[in-house]
């Protein structure tokens, strides 16, 4: 594996891997790798000739009261997982490679990026699609890989993709859980052994829709109750927000039709978690 | 010359031409053709394989109150001069082919936006930005050609370019101006003898700014003065704005002690109308 800091490197050598007619994976992290990454990363590494991996805490998807400086880091356990795997090149920026002074571009997309978790961290979205548009330009991969845990910015991203005719291939791969249901996250290494439990209600909550679903529940408000009831009996979690919405549009569905993203998130302590799940009245 | 309206099928013809290792120059328009233009042009045939020219009237950089409707269009002169010069690919797709319904996506250059044709056009670089981005995406140039008459717009696109690692060289051409000195511009031919005549406070405004600092002016407001003397001398114009600002910052200058771009607009009954000058101390 190469490890690259500057852009010029590795576009560069990109541009090697390309004229030889070599397809170029591409799996966009902010590092601290657990399971739901690796995915991402093997099935880049089966479906691409070249597989690239980002680490980079981007700080314009952080809002000013978020967890930017304390977002957990680990780049020496991070290369190894990688190298591991058998990853190709490695890129891990400064944030003034990326960002440098006086920089002044940005990326929106309208609507879909003011609601969910748009509206809790406002200028998230922005700072998602403008640092991934950045890393996309660098790389130029044929193919990106996503993870279906943050739904919302693959839905924004996939948007964005075809907004501006880039011609990539976005690939959307299903949350990994632990054992218990908990979905996997960078962000779960600050819960203590009781908060770890407490989490639990967001994947439990989840389930109980899709068994809802499955016995015939078609009516969004009875689930979003009894999915509230779940996330208020857990006495050390506070719903952040809750929704079930078109997968296309993000607008809140009244009754399940078609396929429908259920999507929550919720404080443990200080600590925020998402999790959502795909429905469908077929299930 | 062969006329692409899908940017599918102009991205695969485009496609078969890189893979000869062939460069491609693009110029993109608003179309209805005039030397400036055409200066662009001809400089993509000089300094690449390919040529590639789009002539589409971009809605989004348009503001409701503007002339988008009345905005001139003569597709089959422009597609004719083209032809004659001996361009590779004509790009005009329909407004529908660019913009889908619940297109979302847009980008933004902080702060350049807002000053100069910006304060006096809410949104238009916006549209600018957002067009030429989706542009370069279907186009992939090596080098894209712009004229110095939209000087604001060339310094505006440069950062985008370097900010989102589009790896695309920007050429800036000069101004194209009439014998007289009037700047070469679509809007023109909506002028009537008499208008024209009056157009003239532009260019002229702009050359006695040359001569003060030729003669040793240095401070901005005096230059700044003596150009507004000249619009307000001429009945039939009205002055938008007028600023001597930085040409990478675009923030005003009170003294001018390194290169400095001169810009106005002035409207000549209902036509706005744009010129500016580079000057150095060293002229």
């Amino acid at each position: 594996m190469k490890t690259y800091t500057k852009i010029g490197k590795l576009k560069s050598a990109l541009g090697e891997v390309r004229s030889k007619g070599r397809s170029v994976g591409f799996v966009p992290t902010m590092g601290f790798l657990h399971g739901g990454h690796l995915s991402l990363v093997k099935a880049s590494l089966k479906n691409t000739d070249c597989t690239v991996v980002s680490l980079f805490v981007n700080p314009t998807q952080f809002g000013p009261q978020e967890d930017f400086d304390e977002y957990p880091r680990d780049f020496i356990r991070d290369s190894w997982l990688l190298e591991e795997l058998g990853v190709d090149f490695l890129f891990s920026p400064d944030p003034d490679e990326m960002y440098p002074q006086d920089y002044k571009t940005y990326v929106e997309v309208k609507d879909l990026q003011d609601v969910l978790e748009g509206r809790s961290r406002p200028g998230h979205f922005r700072g998602v699609c403008t640092i991934v548009l950045k890393l996309f330009n660098i790389v130029c991969p044929d193919v990106a890989f996503f993870g279906q845990k943050d739904a919302q910015q693959a839905i924004i991203l996939q948007r964005m993709v075809n907004d501006l005719n880039l011609g990539i291939q976005i690939e959307v791969l299903p949350t990994v859980r632990e054992e218990d249901g908990l979905a996997l996250s960078s962000r779960n290494v600050y819960l203590d052994p009781q908060q770890r439990q407490a989490a639990l209600c967001l994947s439990k909550s989840l389930d109980e829709a899709g068994r809802m679903i499955l016995g015939g529940e078609r009516r969004a408000g009875s689930i979003l109750d009894r999915m509230e009831k779940i996330i208020k009996g857990e006495n050390l979690a506070k719903l952040d927000y809750i929704a079930i919405v078109d997968p296309v549009s993000l607008e809140p569905l009244a009754e399940i039709k078609q396929d429908a993203l259920i999507a929550l998130a919720v404080f443990i302590g200080k600590v925020r978690l998402i999790d959502n799940r795909m429905v469908s009245p077929k299930e």
